[in-house]
């Protein structure tokens, strides 16, 4: 990376309490906050009128690569979503389709405000090479499914530790790498234990979808007589590096479990509602005292990886829920959307907030927008009346990846096309 | 308006079956869909390569002038957000301030493919004067309330029918006249049926809100002893004339009401999620035949005027409230916000489809664009994927109102300062 500085001028800074001022870059950091800056202070300048600052967005919960499979199969039941459609085309996918994928939402990402995204999937390598092109950061997993078969696992446990030796704290240290099992129903419980251990030894997180729906939940009552998060808390399975997505249906002894575990929740709002899995008990989560963030899930069952449209689903769908429209503020989505998801990731000393010392992922959105008109409070407005469109300008690790709506680290163009043959040779494969 | 012709070449056509073809209007409607235009048909053409022609979309219920309260009054019980922010706000409006809200209104509703919508509100000749500029289409009413007082009734019919005599098929005919009893709450049964001879009498549409909230409903059962949409077949007040706005709160008796009296609803998903209304039983509305359409409600409780966000709103807030992921999908929400809208404004000859003959109301969507990448099925990415900000061009009465996301009617920066000042002005008085 090249050593520079760069200083965000007279601009409205969004976390934590707003106020505005200018804010010094250099290098990967954030090393001033204050209205005495200028513009000798740095080498580039951007002008921060009309805009506001805010920390980038973090989505906790994706499968990037599956931007392939956007609006493939929409408006169907997720076990034939998944069965019929989903794991055919994954039996045929390949590290060149998971590099164009993952370029394509990353792509995506940068230009609705999102810096850091969760994942997990496969050919995790290949999404590494393009998240270290893009410019982003990323905590990647392999998706582990041995299906309670002895030599599935022992694959499953070869590519997740290939993965961690090749790519964990590469790219400026902007790539990371988890354990990603997939879910209590597909991973037997030695896997699951034997991932707690590595996760340990290896000092990564541990990334794994829990209680999408009702019907897994029967499933692991009937196999194991526990509840998911019961049955996983007593093979001592869980802990504070665990981020578990979607958390759909729990009990109230589990709540107390996930909170006594210090897990972390990913919420998917618009996933839950498009596959109808049903509605996550964010509320009580949060008044719980459990650290929820928010995540997007793949664009095969969103279809989108907007962050800012997934904030308003989010807060929209609880007060539905709840009937109560104080429930899931807009102050409390936006922390949900930054703060919050640094924690899931356990990088709240580097990212999730706008403070001195902290790395420079940062996102500015034009206010002298139509949709942002009149201008009233910023999280308001990003929250209830934005979308992705709004972002004028993406900083991440110090870098500038877009400016005035131009991504500099990617060819728009390019990657649309790479995208679009790739998903077709995909889709002739299966 | 111009005497002019427009070819749109080679474009994926939406509606009905999808087609490939041109598309060519001669002043304001559609003269001819095929494949052999060519570029000599017309004065200006169209490249459509890469996009995706659809039907102007149609919003049935909004208040385009709150455009001015976006974000000021958030996360509150619906009471509190009308007794003590917008009814004290809209007691100091004026027709400046409405002519500047209706003109931020119009401008957000072109940018994102909006090109008719049927509003209730005050100062409806100001709002008329503003859609006159910007070139789209509206059903205008005068927001009536007597609260039970005869003075204030004579009132609201002298408001009501200067505007049909000054407004009503003006602008070309962009701009039409209804009735707009606010609701039967607020409204004397005096005044709803004089409403409905008036209506009548003078060929015009009526406007209502209707069990938008659970606790208007028992107030309604308190005072007449029925339910309200009995209460409203029961004076007579109900026909195929009526667009009733919200219908959240429904017995099955009522939903039979409706059907019978060919009534049309207009769902608003966001606004109630956003105030906590309920969730109108819409799957089990179109089951029934009746005819449901689709509005974003004013801006102070959605936050913005997007109809594409609304389609998947509206969509998923059904598939998650039946749990089931087969409802409302994509082409019937599409079907809501084109032929069902313009069938709710009695329009349906003249809008809401790509037909020979009819008006030409017609949006191009950008489909080479990172998030509708790759190209699938366009209802499907317009649905789920999409967004406002992917509209490129829009076309409103054979009249082109935006051009590769320029808007051509509205300055958009003068428009943008005019509703900043106005709705400095607005709060400073209230």
């Amino acid at each position: 990376m090249e050593n520079k500085s760069i200083l965000i001028k007279d601009v409205t800074i969004l976390g934590g309490e707003l106020k505005k001022g200018s804010v010094l870059i250099e290098n990967d950091r954030i090393t001033a906050i204050n209205d005495k800056l200028n513009s000798k202070d740095a080498d580039e300048i951007i002008n921060g009128d009309k805009k506001v600052l805010m920390p980038g967005l973090i989505n906790t919960h994706t499968h990037i690569m599956m931007t392939l499979m956007r609006g493939l199969a929409d408006d169907l039941p997720i076990d034939i979503w998944l069965k019929e459609h989903m794991w055919p085309l994954e039996a045929h996918l390949n590290g060149d389709h998971g590099y164009a994928g993952t370029l394509l939402g990353c792509l995506e990402m940068i230009k609705s405000g999102t810096t850091t995204f969760n994942d997990m999937y496969f050919f995790m390598e290949h999404a590494a090479k393009a998240v270290e092109e893009a410019g982003i950061r990323s905590v990647l997993s392999h998706g582990m499914i041995d299906l309670f078969d002895e030599e599935k696992r022992k694959n499953e446990f070869k590519k997740s530790i290939k993965l961690i030796k090749n790519c964990h704290n590469t790219a400026d240290g902007r790539v990371k790498v988890a354990f990603g099992p997939h879910t209590p129903y597909t991973c037997s419980t030695e896997l699951l234990e034997e991932v707690r251990k590595k996760a340990d030894q290896y000092g990564v997180q541990i990334h794994i979808h829990v209680s999408e729906t009702q019907k897994e939940v029967d499933q692991i009552i009937e196999s194991h007589e526990k509840r998911p998060f019961e049955y996983l808390n007593d093979i001592g399975f869980l802990g504070e590096d665990v981020v578990a997505a979607h958390a759909v249906w729990l009990s109230d002894d589990e709540i107390k479990i996930i909170k006594e575990n210090d897990v972390k929740i990913s919420h998917n709002p618009t996933s839950n509602m498009k596959l109808a899995s049903g509605i996550s008990p964010v509320s009580k989560l949060i008044k719980s005292g459990i650290c929820v963030s928010l995540g997007t899930d793949g664009a095969a069952s969103n279809n989108n990886l907007d962050m800012i449209e997934e904030m308003k689903i989010a807060s929209l769908l609880q007060k539905v829920h709840k009937l109560s429209p104080t429930a899931l503020n807009a102050s409390k989505v936006f922390e949900m959307s930054t703060i919050n998801g640094a924690k899931a990731l356990k990088l709240e000393d580097e990212i999730g907030s706008i403070e001195v010392g902290k790395k420079a992922d940062l996102v500015l959105l034009d206010m002298k927008s139509v949709n942002l008109t009149p201008y009233r409070h910023p999280v308001s407005h990003l929250v209830y009346a934005a979308n992705g469109s709004n972002v004028n300008t993406v900083i991440c690790n110090g870098e500038i990846l877009m400016k005035n709506k131009e991504v500099l680290t990617l060819e728009e163009s390019a990657v649309i096309e790479l995208a679009e043959n790739e998903s077709e040779d995909l889709l002739s494969k299966a």
